[in-house]
């Protein structure tokens, strides 16, 4: 029998555990400083929920089955369409809602660096409104999250439009404008050959010229040629210009206009956006944009939407290079050595448990010098030790295990002392 | 197409995440107290780790499937063979570990009150040690979680020891022991004729005076009948002993010895336990006990292990009842309105969420009297109000909603006004 691990999926103990919490309560704490609330959706659903957004070719991507029902079902290799199901559905909420989730995602894709099977994808999305100020608040948050996560100058936020890119490649002729988005997509991570092919079959007249124009990206001055030369472009430019001051406004700088960013799924409207890292090595850390026709596709009224997703695996990557990755460590605070007098042990252990210390307890019985190599082996800084000596005292023995010296305290002082100690 | 949500799966609005997270951080930071490190495992396994515990029936109770790559896989029905092929694998491990996790589970059976297709479940093992103390810190750990969430005197921790039932049986004569075992399990959950048969068939020979004599539950009083009546538990019962005293200890009053206690699964060797609702209202809240073969079937070496599971249906099903189920509200602390200046809005938006406040700023662009009004319905307790003048002074106006009062203050002031406010 085969029990091994799935390729593509991971375990953590908790040392490591103890650094992606870290990460995950920055991620957090960050949402909610935005006034996001946390949701939480199923990780099974039904396979045609995915197919109203995404057609027939997400089917390939995803854990999907029959289960002992007859039903079709998949694994979520998504949040958006559960999200969407709610807001179209639910008349009672009240918009704009701003939600934020962190669940683990599945697709069937071949495994490779930053491309897992199983990962944590957090997302955010805002629901109910159209204004720009929506995008800039969107795009602020992950910012934002990367910012608080040490990431400062580390990235790049790629921001374009998809309905100026459109304007453009009208105002190039005769275009297949999926088609040419599907080829854009792939700038960097395909053929250049088979991308020029593509946008020659695209109606393209000249790839060359194309390609040069749109590898061009930075601020404002980037908005003012795209717009001398295709004029057509001036509205969604205009905006594209209002989302660039505010986000100046929010005091970030690391975003630029760059035209190569379409995001292939065919879904996004208006304003999209990836962050990559700034040394382009990794793909990219997120990915979001505007998909104001999702929630209608689910049955609801017109509702505009904003969001963006960002898994755990290429975050990790870049926070590993540029040394800002937690510490992956998980000790206990103080381990309690029992020298007989178990019952006082006991009571020592529960009264720091409830305030607040991490407090692992002898399981052994065997003698305290035994206990205390346990410890030091283990790396726990602190030791109580409680014999019955000391349990008729009401007392207890504070061993500082990096400074090999030891105090006894009265057991009232006890978390006092430890609190003053622990870093 | 169908595109609602499964059966016995759930979603939850920021409401009620708002509870939920609750709920969870008290069991992660009891865990934490008692030393116990945090893990997390793969949702999705080969089908045959499940059958090694076991065996073939588990396969029916499972969303179980062949994957794209022929591999027969399941949605984990439980963590424990996960954990116990690590412990079997992994040689530099320090033991005892102490591990917990909440993962989502998934189990195919008919959704009832209190049972679901997707929960979350509890989980903390002991790997490493065969000491009763390491029984007595997971139970202990079990009825403190309680504790913590309200639930003290409201539950009964039942405690029986599986080797002291066999060795009962045995004296009753030559009794089949694994369906002696599971017609016990169902005592009042299945008709009782049923188990009268199941228990003859089994061979015991007065199943009447059987099923009154387990049916007796409390201290070291029924230690000593049983003791009495089956002098070969005598072992069995002093371990009982000792870990109904260090729970004494501990300072707990809702664990007894009962009889009726052994857990279905074959896998279970010695002390067994199952806290239930006082009241016997639900099924029970959680359940474990020892499983000293298992890591040995996953190859290791020998190697003794503790654990408990607890989903989270019917925790919330006795918390509701009891009234210390969480609040179920999330509101931002903050609006941030804006009267024009909105590159000055969002400098005070992010002053604030950089202090640690839950700040929702105006993305509608409305006049004021509307954002104000949006606010209150919203229920925000307090709202920034911020325009050209108070951009040219370097101030903000704090509005309390309730109160319907409002200050200016300098925009350093803020944060520390509006930490004074809030509860």
């Amino acid at each position: 029998m085969d029990i091994s691990r799935l390729k593509g999926f991971r375990e953590f103990l908790p040392d490591e555990m103890e650094a992606r919490r870290r990460v995950f309560e920055v991620m957090r704490q960050t949402a909610l400083s935005f006034g996001f609330g946390e949701v939480d959706m199923p990780s099974l659903e039904r396979l045609d929920l995915f197919r109203v957004k995404s057609g027939e070719e997400i089917v390939e991507q995803t854990f999907s089955f029959v289960d002992k029902g007859g039903r079709e079902v998949t694994l979520i290799p998504e949040l958006t369409p559960a999200l969407a199901r709610i807001v179209a559905h639910r008349k009672d909420l009240q918009k704009p809602v701003r939600w934020f989730s962190i669940p683990k995602i599945w697709r069937y894709e071949e495994p490779q660096s930053g491309r897992l099977r199983e990962f944590y994808q957090f997302n955010a999305d805002i629901f109910g409104s159209s204004s720009i100020y929506a995008d800039a608040e969107v795009i602020a948050l992950a910012m934002e999250i990367l910012h608080r996560l040490g990431l400062a100058g580390k990235f790049q936020m790629r921001i374009s439009d998809r309905y100026m890119m459109e304007a453009i490649l009208r105002e190039l002729g005769d275009v297949d404008v999926d088609r040419a988005f599907r080829a854009i997509d792939k700038i960097g991570r395909a053929d250049e050959g088979w991308i020029q092919n593509e946008l020659i079959s695209a109606g393209i007249p000249d790839p060359d010229e194309f390609m040069g124009f749109i590898s061009s990206h930075g601020g404002q001055d980037v908005l003012d040629d795209i717009e001398a030369a295709y004029p057509s472009t001036r509205p969604r430019c205009e905006r594209l210009r209002d989302l660039m001051s505010l986000l100046d406004a929010y005091g970030f700088r690391e975003h630029v206009v760059d035209l190569s960013i379409v995001r292939g799924l065919a879904y996004y409207t208006g304003v999209v956006f990836e962050a990559h890292d700034a040394k382009g090595e990794f793909r990219a850390i997120l990915g979001g944009g505007r998909y104001d026709t999702v929630v209608k596709l689910f049955g609801g009224e017109d509702t505009p939407a904003v969001g963006f997703g960002m898994g755990d695996a290429v975050l990790e990557l870049l926070m590993r290079r540029e040394g800002v990755w937690p510490e992956e460590r998980f000790s206990p605070d103080v381990f309690v050595a029992s020298a007989g007098a178990r019952e006082y042990a006991i009571e020592v252990a529960m009264k720091l448990r409830r305030e607040g210390f991490r407090v692992e307890m002898d399981l052994s019985g065997k003698g305290l010098s035994k206990q205390l190599r346990y410890a030091s082996r283990r790396g726990i800084p602190f030791v109580v030790i409680v014999g019955d000596r000391e349990m008729e005292k009401g007392v207890a023995v504070l061993r500082d295990m990096a400074a090999g010296t030891q105090v006894e305290v009265p057991l009232k002082d006890l978390p006092a002392l430890l609190r003053g100690r622990l870093p």
